[in-house]
C-alpha cells in the first residue's frame, strides 16, 4: 500500500527582519514540509539576514536570505502566509491580498484580527479598523483551544505573548468552576525581546542589564482587553483582569504569576487535577506536579507552555491560617510558544500534520 | 560657642564574611563617626575580607581587615555589635552578650528578635525560642516607624528584606483606611544575593543567567508572619497576606509589586496623596509622582525605597470600566535598606545622628 | 535494492551529573541512532536528572532519568561508554573497563589519555598515569584531524574545551607555514560552565554578574600542554604558547583571540585563503569572510567552531603602517564543540555514520 | 591661624546626556568644591535628566536638572567647561569660546586635541582639524603623567578610555627599558557603555545579552594612533601597537590584557617591583601583589585603575621552558577612571586640589 505523500507547503513572510521573524525563519528552516519561499520587510529590504543579525553569519542557510519588499512578495505561489506587521498597517494590506488570492491562507501576528468588536479595537488602537469585513472570518489562534476551526481557517490571528501565557492556565479552572470569576490579577513578567529591536536607549544592555521594573502601570496594556475577550467568552462573570507586566533583563520568556481566588469549596488538589487532566493530551502544555514551579529556562527556545500551582495548603494550627488564595504559574518562551512556535503550530493544525511538527 | 564634638562610635560585626556583612563594612567604613574595631566569621576565622572577596584587593583598607572567630570578638570594648549570625545561633549567644555587657547595644540581621510571639517563632522556625526572657526589650527596627523607641533600645532587630519593601507603602494605606486589609498581596521579585553566598549550584551564573521563576510557592516563606505582625499592629482586620517571591538573575535588589483593593469610595490620587504626605520628610523614602514607576537600578547601592503607584484611572467610555484595584510598586537593594543600610540607619537615630548619616 | 539498516548504537554514561553530561545526555536523546541505556554519577547516585536539574521538570524524558552509582554501570550491554570523570579517577576506571570488556569503545572527556608522555601527564597533573598501557591506544578526537584514525579507535581522548578552539585555526597555518612558530599567543575568553557546577562563590552570579577577569595568569594552565602537544606534532620549531584565559560572565562559549605574526612575505589573504581551503569540505567548521568576526551568540548550543581573521590591511600612506601582526579569532560553545559535541562527532565518525547526526 | 577657604569652582557640561555626562554630573554633584552651574546638550535640550534616566527619579537634586542648549550655556559665569560633544564639532565650538573667553578652562572629552599632529588627525578621522591654532596649547590628561603641566593648562584633553588602561601599565615599564618597545599587543575587552546611548540594536540586552565577540579586527580603531603617540613619547623604538577591542556582556569596565616580551635579561619580579616604585604614592593607581589578578568588579564606580602582572616563573624542569612573555592585567571603569573620574582628577589638579577629590 503507498502512503500518500505530505505535500510541501511553500510559505511566504511579512515583516522578517524583526525578533519574532527571524525565529519563524528558524523554525520553518528546520521543518520538513515547509519550504521558506520569499521573506519581506520594508526597512530592510535588500538586505540579508546575516547583515542584520551578524550571529547568522556561522549558518549561511540562514544568513544568504535575502528580504524583498512588501509589495514584492509574490502571494500567488505561496499557501501560507506569516505576518509580522506593525497593527493598522496589517489588516490594510491582508485584506488586499485576500481578495487578490482567496486560496492563500494567513497568519497574522498582529492584533488586527485579535479582538472581534471594531468597537473595541478603535478604543485600545487609536485607530478605525481598516478591514472589518474580515473580522468575521478570523479565527483566534489559541492553539490548544481553536483546534476545531484551524483546518478551514483562511485568516488565523496569532495570540499575543502575554495573553498565551495568561489564559493557557486560567481557561480550564473559568470552565470548571474553581475560581471566582471577579478576581483575577496576572502579574507578568517578560524578557526584553517582546519590546522589539527598535533599539530605545532603555532596552540597551548599559541600561537593563541590573534592572527590573514594572511597566504599563495604568492597567491600559493592550494585551488586557485581548485576555479579557478570551476569558469572558468561557465565563461572561469574568469583569476585568488586573494585568501588571514587568520588564526583566533577559532576552526570553515570559513568567506570569495568576493570583486567583478558589471558589467555595474548591481545593488546591481539585485545580491541580483539573490542569492535569486539561492537558494530559497537550503536545505543547506540560503541567508540573503539585509544589513543583516553572522555570523560563525550562522552557527557552521550545513551543512549551510549563504550569505550576502554588498556594498554602498547610492545616498546621501553629501557622496562619491557609487562605483561600492561590498562585498558578506559567511559564513560555515570548518568541516561541508565545510568538513564531504557536504560529507554526497553527499551520501545522491548518495543514492537517501533527501540531508539534517542526 | 563651642559644639559638642559628635563622639566616636566603636563598632564590631558577628558574621561579616556574607554579602550583607562585606556591605556593612564597606558603609561603616565611609561613616565619620564609626570606627570598626573588630569582624568576627566563624567559618572563616583568620581570613582577610580580600581573601574572600577579590574584588576587594585593589581597595586595602578593606581586603586587608581580618576576621576572628565570634568567641574571639572582645564585646567590652564595643559600643554597637552587629549581628548577622544564622536564626537560633543568634539568639543565644547575644543573650549571653547582652547579660555579660548590660551596656552593649546590639542591631541583629537574624530572624531571632522579629517575631514577638515566641509560638509563632517555634512554628516557622522549628525550634524553641533561645532567648525568651530578651523578646520583650526587643525593637522592631523598621526604621520610619520605630523612630521613637530606637533612641532608648538596647536590642534592635533588623528587618527581613522583604518586610521592608512590603510594609513601608502598605502601614500608611492601612492607616488611613484606604484599602481593604483583607486583600493584600505581594508578589516580590528579589536579586540573587539574598540567597547568600553559599554557593548552591542553583545560584550559579552558569545555572542562573537566563533564568527567572518563583519560590516558596507554598506561601509559607518565613518572612509572610513577619509581615502579617507589622500589619497587623496597623489594622488588626489584616487576617493574612498572599506572599510570592520570585528569584531575579541580578545580584542586588527587591522590587514589590504589591496588589490591593481600594476601599470603597477611595480614590487612586488619595493613595498617591497619603503616601506623599506620609513620607514628606522621610531621608530614606521617596514617593514618586503618579504614573512613574521605581526601579531597581534607581536604589542600587542607596538607602532608598522607591514607591510607585500604579492603577486604571481612565473613565474612557470605551476601555474597560475601572477597576477597583490598584498596584503599589516599592524598590529597595536588599543589602542596603532591606539589610546593612537600615542597620546604619537604626545605629543613627540609637545615637543620635542623623539618620542618612554614611 | 535493500538499504542496510543503520544499526542502533546502545550507550552509557559515566559522571553524566554535570554540564556536560546533561548536555550530551540531550544531544544523544535526539540522535536517531543512539539508545541511552544507562547514566551513572556516583555523588549523586539514586537521583533524576530532574531533581538535579529544574530546568528539565517540563520535559519528562530528560528530566524522570534516573542516575545509578559508576559501579553500577553494565559495561557489557553498551556499543560505546562516554565518560566524564575527574582525572586520574577516570583512566583507572577506564583501564579496568577495558580490559574486562575488551569490544567496548570509549570517548573520555578527562585529561588522562590526552598528553601521551606520561611524564608530562605527572608534571602537570600531579599524579602518576594511572594506565600507561592504555596510553598508546589512544586517539586524540580532535574530530577534524582525526578522521582517518577513528573507525578503529577503541579508545577516544575527547579535547579540551580551549584546545580545541586554539588549535583547529593555527594547524593549518603551521602546515601552510604562513605563520611564524615561535610567537603564538592565545589569549581565551570562557564562559562559566567551564568551571563546573561544584558551587564554589566565585562563580555565583551574586559574584560574577558584572564583572571579568583573568586567571591561571602565571600561563600554567594544564590545556597549555595539551595545546602544545598538538601545534608541536605539526610543526616542530613551535617552542611553547603563551594562553592567557579569562573569565566571562555568560553560561557558555569559548572565545580565543590568537595572536600570530606572519611568517616573511605571507599575507593577511593568504591566510584567509588558507582557512578556507582547509575547511571548505567541513561540516563543523565555518571560516567567515575577511573582515567578518564571529561571535558567541553564533555558535550557542551549536557544533560549530567559527574562525575570523583580523589585521591591518590597510596600504593607507596617512595611517600607521601595516604590521605583520594578525589575530585569528574562534568561537566554539565550550558545552558543545567543546565536549558533548565533539564527543558525538568522534561517535559518529567511530561508527561509520555521518559527523553532524544529532 | 586661619585656613584660607578653598573656592567654589563653578562648572558647566557641554555633552551631559549621554552616559559619561550623566556620570559626571554625580560625580561633581557629590564634589565638595563644585557647584554645576549648567548642562547643554543639543539633542534633548529642555528635558530634565530624569527625563531621560528613569532610575535618577528617586534622586530628585539630579533627577530635575535641566538641560539647556549648546548655544544657550553661559560660558561666562564658568570657571570650569566640560565637553563630551562628538569629534569636528567639539574643536570648532571650543575654540570660539576660548577665544570669547580666555579665562575659561576647559577639559574635552572628544579626541579632538589627544593627537598632536593634524595630519595624523586627517588619517584618522577623516576631517580636516577644525582648530590647529589651538593645538599646541592642548594638554594630554593622563593625570599620572601630566601632573606639572595641569595647574596652568587651559585645555587638556581627556585620554580616551582604551588608551588610559592600555598606557598606565606600559610607560614605566618602557622608561626602565624592562620591555620590547617592538613588541607590544594590547587584547582589551570593554563594557557597552563604552559604544554611547544611541540605542543601535547590537548593543540590545536582547541582542548581546549572552554574547561575546571582537570589533575593529582591521586594528583600525582610533584609539590605536592615541596610545602610539603616547608611547612613542616614552620611547621612540615603539613602531607600533596591535589593538584588538572586545566587547563584554556588561555595562562598564575596561580590561586590558597587554602581551609582552621581557627585554633581555629582564624578570618577572623586577617588571613587578618597577610597577610598585611608579605608582608607590599614586591615589589612583593600585598595582596588585605578584599572583593577584585585578578584576572589573574591583574598580567598578571608582577612578581606580588596577594592575597584575601575569607570566610563567616556574623553573620546574618538568614543565615547559618559562618563556620570556608576560602579560600585563588592567582595570578601570570606563566612565569614570576612563573619561569622567579622570576628568574630575584632571580639574582637581587643575586648580590646586588634592587629586582624589570627590
Amino acid at each position: 500500500m503507498l502512503e500518500t505523500p505530505t505535500p510541501q507547503i511553500t510559505a511566504g513572510i511579512l515583516g522578517a527582519s524583526g525578533y519574532t521573524g527571524l525565529e519563524l525563519v528558524r523554525l520553518l528552516h528546520h521543518h520538513p514540509h515547509v519550504t521558506v519561499h520569499s521573506l519581506a520587510a520594508d526597512s530592510n529590504a535588500g538586505k540579508t539576514l546575516g547583515e542584520l543579525y551578524p550571529a547568522m553569519l556561522p549558518h549561511p542557510e540562514i544568513a544568504e536570505l535575502r528580504l524583498c519588499s512588501v509589495d514584492a512578495i509574490d502571494a500567488g505561489a505561496l499557501d501560507v502566509l506569516f505576518a509580522a506587521l506593525p497593527h493598522g498597517a496589517s489588516a490594510a494590506i491582508l485584506a488586499d491580498l485576500m481578495d487578490a488570492h482567496p486560496s492563500l491562507r494567513i497568519i497574522d501576528f498582529s492584533a488586527d484580527f485579535r479582538l472581534t468588536d471594531p468597537d473595541q479595537y478603535a478604543a485600545w488602537y487609536g485607530i478605525d479598523h481598516p478591514a472589518t469585513d474580515k473580522l468575521a472570518e478570523a479565527v483566534y489562534g489559541l492553539a490548544e483551544f481553536a483546534g476545531g476551526l484551524l483546518p478551514n481557517a483562511r485568516l488565523i490571528a496569532n495570540p499575543g505573548c502575554f495573553p498565551t501565557g495568561a489564559t493557557l492556565p486560567v481557561i480550564p479552572l473559568l470552565r470548571a468552576g474553581l475560581i471566582d470569576p471577579t478576581q483575577i490579577i496576572i502579574d507578568a513578567k517578560t524578557g526584553v525581546s517582546g519590546a522589539g529591536r527598535a533599539g530605545k536607549p532603555q532596552f540597551l544592555l548599559a541600561d537593563l542589564h541590573e534592572d527590573f521594573y514594572p511597566y504599563g502601570i495604568d492597567n491600559l496594556h493592550r494585551h488586557r482587553p485581548e485576555i479579557e475577550q478570551v476569558l469572558k467568552q468561557i465565563d461572561p462573570r469574568v469583569e476585568g483582569v488586573y494585568f501588571a507586566p514587568h520588564l526583566l533583563p533577559i532576552p526570553r520568556g515570559i513568567l506570569s504569576t495568576i493570583h486567583l481566588r478558589l471558589a467555595d469549596s474548591a481545593t488546591l488538589s481539585e485545580v491541580h487535577a483539573c490542569l492535569i487532566e486539561a492537558y494530559a493530551d497537550s503536545a505543547c502544555v506540560q503541567v508540573l506536579p503539585l509544589g513543583k514551579t516553572p522555570t523560563l529556562a525550562a522552557v527557552r527556545g521550545t513551543n512549551c507552555c510549563a504550569i505550576g500551582i502554588g498556594g498554602d495548603q498547610t492545616k498546621y494550627p501553629n501557622k496562619s491560617v491557609a487562605s483561600s488564595r492561590i498562585a498558578i504559574y506559567s511559564a513560555i518562551d515570548n518568541l516561541v510558544k508565545g510568538a513564531s512556535g504557536q504560529a507554526v503550530q497553527n499551520m501545522n493544525l491548518m495543514f492537517g500534520l501533527p501540531e508539534s511538527t517542526a
